[in-house]
């Protein structure tokens, strides 16, 4: 009989988050399943890994014959911790989410759900990033397992290029149309830092901004995809040469 | 009188890092110079936001005749809050640096050196991250201020297209060859936990990692280029997307 495939799961919103009981529900039905994920809030973390503190891991026994830990780390750190000290062998997938909120577009970059996915497909592991549309701790996820399965089961049959891995953004909808494989938008936030003053008179910050999608227009951007009801899905790398200007610039410097 | 130009810098190894120094006497010979850099290290911090606590900003007089100003948050935290309370105009560049220790390869998505310069770079200013290989307090960059100059001059005089910054790289040498425009080199870090126990017997971890040079043959890196005694400049963008990968799996999903 054929092993079952190891599928790593990790997040970003912690252990507890609703969106990460989804995806270990739905990787059950495909495989063996292994979960590290932070043991508190991580979001907005980026690809940050813990180089001057200690990492702890303790096991948690929230999902039913289910091996979990969690981690103090950020998402990247459950990650590293996993493969080096929990998995009994290398994982075919790793997972990541469902994170409560899109990480479509320029949010990427900003992304703890999907710099635990980065990690892993640094290290040469299958990786996907799920999202859902929705910042809510009660987002309801039901409508993404179908399409959580069918991609998780494709790219196990049909393995990507190293060096490329999945940012999957779901929309918040009953009506899904389907999937859309397409860029990331070009978008940004416009600052705009709320200032106060606490109670000893000191100014503080608090940070606010407005999305900004810079291709309102353009249909094959992962932003279009969501707005309009369908799952994005972007091959995203982690190799960041802007090759096409490397000559222009060997002809300056 | 042409105005000067406006030069935001930041940095992760804090305010008070020798490296930042080098790079604030290099720019106020460029033009006028703001500083925001975060008030304590900030390694490692990848794409990291700061949105779940308020951000402080505390003016600092350690740079003589230079506006400065130290921050709670992290690298991109540093940047944001500089182009939305501390600048009186939008910046011509901003550069983030000189980092203690290398940003070449895969370093750079963990870096909060880069991801000050990335965090401008989205906002459309032009922006470059310059790091010397030597990870030590009293790393020697003196012979790192040529090529700064000239390099951020190029820059001022012929801005990059949007979406694209720098990622400088700078040998541990007095005998640097010259300057190589490349690419980065894919590698990855072998985890290697230590784990230890603390004095009631629980078990914690520090990230160790094994550097792993995945094209040690190839001469048009930026891993090469710094073991060769060369400054590495990539070009390095922020869309992240695998445009090579889209139809392959528009087939497929």
């Amino acid at each position: 009989m054929k092993e079952q495939p190891l599928i790593l799961i990790s997040n970003d919103d912690g252990i507890t988050a609703p969106g990460l009981r989804v995806l270990v529900e739905e990787m059950s039905q495909l495989g063996e399943v292994i979960v590290v994920a932070p043991d508190k809030p991580q979001s907005a973390m980026g690809h940050a890994i813990t180089v001057t503190e200690p990492l702890r891991l303790k096991q948690n026994y929230i999902f039913k014959d289910i091996l979990a830990f969690e981690c103090s780390g950020t998402p990247a750190d459950c990650v590293k911790l996993a493969l080096d000290k929990i998995c009994p062998r290398r994982p075919d997938i790793m997972v990541s989410g469902i994170n409560h909120g899109p990480n479509y577009s320029i949010n990427v970059i900003y992304s703890g759900t999907m710099s635990a996915a980065v990690e892993a497909a640094v290290d040469g592991i299958q990786a996907i990033g799920f999202s859902l549309n929705d910042y809510s701790q009660d987002a309801y996820f039901e409508y993404c397992r179908p399409f959580i399965k069918k991609i998780t089961e494709t790219i196990l049959e049909h393995p990507l290029p190293y060096g490329t891995l999945l940012n999957v953004n779901m929309p918040k909808t009953e009506n899904i149309k389907g999937i859309r494989v397409c860029r990331q938008a070009s978008a940004r936030y416009a600052e705009n830092f709320d200032e106060r003053k606490d109670p000893s008179g000191k100014t503080y910050y608090w940070m606010t901004g407005k999305f900004i999608n810079m291709e309102a227009d353009d249909n094959d951007t992962d932003l279009w995809a969501v707005d309009n009801d369908y799952v994005s899905v972007v091959p995203t790398k982690f190799d960041l040469t802007s090759n096409g200007v490397i000559q222009h610039l060997k002809h300056l410097l």
